[in-house]
């Protein structure tokens, strides 16, 4: 069984749209034990991809398509699946209809144009689109099934999951995965390498490991349900202080779920990161019963007046410094009247950076009233990168302040 | 002159990365004129690397390859380049140095898998990379001269922007385009087309509109710079009033630098969005001279103690209604003592949502002191693109408020 993606849209060579739908294809039909082989980006080239459809059906089982099925006169991926089938085009009564019900709910008067989206190969199977215009077809040519969705991410994801997906896992033979992915905070990659090794994983089981933005992540995968989940929970269980849970969890809503479960509540002073730590943290469905707020304290008067950073210390040390960053996280949390705070000053860059305070010296502060404690960093990168790293460690900072507890 | 790109790397066929490299080279190919006819990604598979080679040189003039550059076994570009024309594999002195300065600095020690990263085919061009490890490299195998570049974003930017362009350029005797981009706030797309149609625009010049995100984008491009220029100056001189800037400006950027002209400053409470505005701005660099700070009031104790948002006002009003809005604009304002304040307050979802308040109601604050306007918005959109919105509204409402002063 074998697979292949073309991406169809000349703003893709012209890298003005990067292509992220066949990462999501791929992606998933991973999951199902799919491979895909090949992906390519077709410009809107009527020859070419007419020729492509008619080379690559006897080398592939499955051909995915995305873009092309819109209204416009660049949209020509139809007529060029009917033209390689040798079928005619036909207007499609059933996609006429599901267009004309959505285009009428939004109010849109039905032009030309719209019908020329409707005209569908004859004999084509169809695919529904709950969330676009455009309904989805395939059909058979030489060995394969040559499957088009649209090109809109929202639209293609919608269709490839509820429609696409079944079809070529009835089609294939496809087996689903068992699929595990466990979160680690505060703990290097080797030490986590050298307990898998330990455990002699058998070749059933994929494990790869991830490091990156202070997370390790290690992926289990494979067909064996059973033996799967026995590695995942012997891998969990080995490191219970550092595991923050499976999935896609993020070190933000590890931080909620593990405020709301001891019933305590946070408040963030934040100055080079200007609110992205707030950002992430509110960014969590729920948040709102353990983060009460934060003061963006981008300007001096702000940490003094607001947050009440004496001006003796913002004079002597300075804002970015040891001293400022304590008084930051206690002040904030007076004012907030949380269990805990955050404080972060820095140096985001790419100015202002002196042989002393160089850019990328961030200060981070977190305290419970009764402790506080600050950390000294230097990050490296954009100041963008600079921000997001230090939002991320002031997470991990936090996280393991509260465990230790 | 034929151009393309392969991008190296099993987990690109696998999903489990996104391929933004070959967007980020076709787009600035383009922008001298360069047209990118294939892109394809490519699996760490030696026999199918090697016969792609092969056979692509013959058809293009330039191929440009990401990934597989590092020092890891999967890392074969170096090898498969050499084999496909016929040329020994040598330990490349230049690139061993620079690897292993880049190494020292770090404080890393050279073990045996990074000697193998320096492994280059024998007579190859290099292509210094400033920000890592790996030195880019080039073979001229049959018409074409096949350039890789490492995979990692940040060093493939950096070395195709300052080496690889200027050599392809030199190579396929390219013309800069010219090459502008309008950006105009709180106007409709059509009326922009109906005036740029009554331009009646020379073919020697590409026009383009795109609308979104609050803003819309007038892209003109041609080899006649003269001409560019001049239709970028009627477009611009047409909606004054609408008009933020060239090139790629945010309208963060747009009201940093409003703010600084006019000497003032501004400071925002944020509810629903928590800190996404504030962090916008902060993103720009400098915006420390008219930023102050803001308050993350995301639970109601923070807006009544903080902000001095009256309970009568919470009671009878809830924390999401004009009111609110126009008490927490009032009220940051007065805290950080600036000339402007924002305020944001509403439901971002997916819960929260009442008949009477549904989610996606968001009521956005704008005041001087003297007059204070709250706007009531209904977003349509997860609860990120429901704050994504909400916060670029508000930058498109002060930018508004502050102009027509």
């Amino acid at each position: 069984m074998s697979i292949c993606i073309l991406s169809i849209g000349s703003e893709l060579l012209e890298g003005s749209v990067i292509d992220s739908n066949s990462a999501f294809i791929a992606n998933n039909l991973k999951r199902w034990g799919g491979k895909v082989e090949l992906i390519r980006m077709v410009s809107d080239n009527k020859d070419e991809i007419v020729s492509l459809f008619q080379k690559y059906s006897k080398k592939f089982d499955i051909i995915l398509t995305t873009g092309g099925l819109g209204p416009t006169f660049d949209d020509i991926t139809a007529e060029c699946l009917a033209e390689s089938a040798g079928l005619s085009l036909e207007l499609n009564e059933k996609a006429y209809n599901h267009m004309a019900s959505c285009l009428n709910r939004a109010g849109v008067t039905i032009r030309q144009e719209h019908k020329h989206q409707s005209m569908l190969p004859a004999t084509c199977r169809l695919f529904n689109n709950n969330v676009g215009t455009a309904m989805g077809f395939s059909v058979s040519l030489n060995k394969a099934d040559i499957i088009c969705m649209p090109g809109v991410p929202l639209e293609m994801k919608d269709m490839f999951i509820k429609e696409v997906l079944p079809f070529i896992v009835g089609k294939l033979g496809l087996k689903e995965q068992s699929y595990i992915d466990l979160h680690f905070l505060s703990i290097a990659e080797s030490d986590i390498d050298v307990f898998i090794r330990s455990l002699n994983i058998s070749n059933e089981v994929q494990c790869i490991i991830n490091a990156g933005k202070g997370q390790v992540v290690v992926k289990l995968r494979g067909e064996n349900k059973e033996l799967v989940e026995d590695y995942a929970l012997k891998i969990e269980k080995a490191f219970p202080k550092n595991f923050i849970g499976r999935g896609d969890i993020l070190p933000a809503e590890y931080l909620v779920n593990l405020l709301k479960e001891k019933g305590k509540t946070i408040s963030f002073a934040e100055s080079c990161t200007g609110g992205m730590l707030s950002e992430m943290v509110t960014d969590i469905s729920g948040a709102s019963s353990v983060f009460y707020g934060s003061v963006v304290s981008y300007d001096n008067s702000i940490k003094e007046n607001v947050l009440h950073v004496s001006a003796d210390i913002l004079n002597t040390f300075g804002a970015v410094s040891e001293e400022c960053a304590h008084a930051m996280a206690e002040g904030v949390k007076k004012l907030m009247n949380t269990d805990y705070a955050i404080s972060i000053t820095g140096i985001a860059g790419p100015t202002g950076g002196t042989k002393d305070k160089p850019v990328g010296l961030v200060y981070i502060g977190v305290t419970d009233g009764e402790n506080t404690k600050v950390y000294k960093n230097i990050f490296n990168g954009s100041r963008q990168q600079v921000r997001l790293r230090s939002a991320t460690k002031a997470l991990q900072l936090i996280i393991d302040f509260i465990s230790n507890k």
